[in-house]
């Protein structure tokens, strides 16, 4: 694809969502915290300014940010029908990443995004690569709009900056996000209650998958290395599901000493996904490229077919060459 | 204890500072990362004046600290023999606090410290109760004596804003504790590195613990009360010391739908140790006076002798009657 859109800023990008009406916000397919944070607070934000506008998505919003979308749907049940004049989408680096929407995307007025990757799929692209989230670029938006951050709106985009930011734990976590955080708190939401559902709440199927999970840690290379290996009947009897992952990559990681850290599932079909994560001392990105994936520096992953010992072998003497590789330089 | 001291604002306090030298810092005993972070921010900020500070302890530093305490080290390697005219406690709410410090406790100069529950025992208290953490207070105080908040200072206090607001997750949590962790994190030090060193690593004997622990959990009362039971044998198999507990605790009231977590442990001599960690929907301090413990609103314990299901029977019986009680009101 072919980068025509135009890149703009904060200022401009407010200035063209005061001049629209009627407006359809796309969030990304699968939408985590900070797509449906960014998508909520800047419906509410047009709403406040008596702007109609609709939020739209390929897949379901998970139950969790019920606390959201629990207004949005009242409003709904008393809003006319509705045929939009514009589109804006939050959070999507690519049109790939819209669904069914992104047959559209030529047509979207507006993309605000944080991803670096962003491909320019909108006709213009609020863009700020440096954020830890699409919500604090929302936070500054809504500002510029004059828009009150109202208590829905402040748990809106604390929702996106906490959960894009591993609740402020990440490396992509900055002192912006800590300050936009700091005001959003004094809007006055449940800080606490928000914390809890976000942060500190795990399904059953979660907790029994992470047992098995621990019971499955091996190490090697001197206890540098370290890999769990998660199988088909493990998923089936725990009850977990795909989102849950994202509680579950990050354990081979965190033991002491441990520079790499895998994770190996099987999945339908004979394939096999492994994720990466490392410290500094190596790169996830790099490994998982011998291997036909992509990722960060930090965190990457790669889908293959094979055996599980044979693949397993080959990606932990691919480690090794990287952590030899790295220490070498 | 009677309340004798003079308690003062943060203007008084730094003029008190500022008029002292030869300072002895005393921390609580078992510090903590808040008690670390206070003492050692201290220590640098009143060396950055150049006056003479040491800082004390009844208990070690714990060695995850180690990235704060090597400089300290490093500059008493250089320093003239020393004695102190001036004390100074910090994060300290009674006497008792100071192990055998305490014994001096009626010369303290100085208490800088965040517990409501504070006795009073110093000659002057700086007592901000309001705030997450002692570090926040500390902040303030370096600001007014127009100390530099460098890189070593930023990582102390930053050490204290987030160990005792757990990654900023817990109630206790302000705008003014993201205020200051932002002006912090602008003074340059290695977030990343501190996030991993604090959060993101566990050593194996907590993830053994916690895998054996994640196989005792037990629900009652339809789900609203969940417990986890701690042998001395998966103490003993799992290497785990006490300090490690932190990790374990918050496991039980972490499952969906849990409204009160209890951790039970068997120590030695035949005790019980019961931990009560609880939503805003039943008093954990309550539940725990029943059995002569005591602590927090959500999140309190004590130790008793006897049988390990007898006692188990009567916790879970007096928390479904608060749980009742809860609700009728």
């Amino acid at each position: 694809m072919t980068v025509s859109s135009d890149f703009i800023d904060v200022k401009a990008a407010a200035s063209l969502l005061l001049g629209m009406d009627d407006v359809l916000i796309i969030m990304h397919r699968d939408p985590d915290g900070d797509a449906v944070g960014s998508g909520f607070a800047l419906w509410a934000g047009l709403t406040q300014l008596g702007k109609n506008a609709r939020i739209v998505c390929e897949d379901r919003v998970p139950d969790m940010y019920e606390y959201l979308s629990e207004r949005y749907r009242g409003a709904l049940s008393e809003s006319p029908p509705f045929s939009h004049r514009h589109m804006v989408t939050v959070d999507a680096a690519s049109s790939e990443q819209l669904g069914s929407y992104g047959e559209r995307s030529g047509e979207v007025d507006l993309a605000v995004d944080h991803h670096a990757s962003n491909t320019g799929y909108a006709r213009k692209t609020l863009l700020c690569s440096d954020s830890a989230s699409c919500s604090e670029i929302v936070y500054h938006l809504l500002s510029e709009m004059r828009i009150q951050v109202d208590e829905y709106i402040a748990s809106a985009l604390y929702t996106g900056i906490s959960t894009d930011t591993g609740c402020f734990r990440f490396r992509n976590t900055t002192a912006e996000s800590h300050r936009i955080t700091a005001k959003l708190i004094e809007s006055g939401f449940d800080l606490g209650l928000l914390n809890r559902i976000l942060f500190e709440t795990k399904s059953k199927s979660v907790l029994s998958l992470q047992r098995m999970v621990l019971g499955s840690l091996e190490y090697y290379d001197g206890g540098r290395i370290a890999a769990v290996t998660i199988t088909r009947e493990m998923m089936l009897s725990s009850g977990a599901k795909e989102e849950d992952m994202s509680n579950i990559s990050p354990i081979a990681r965190s033991v002491e000493g441990v520079e790499v850290g895998l994770t190996f599932r099987e999945l339908e079909g004979g394939f096999i996904k492994c994720s990466v994560r490392t410290t500094a001392l190596a790169d996830a990105s790099k490994i998982c490229a011998l291997f036909g994936g992509g990722g960060h520096h930090s965190s990457a992953g790669f889908q293959c077919t094979g055996d599980m010992s044979e693949v397993k072998g080959a990606v932990i003497g691919a480690v090794i060459d990287e952590l030899e590789t790295e220490k070498a330089q």
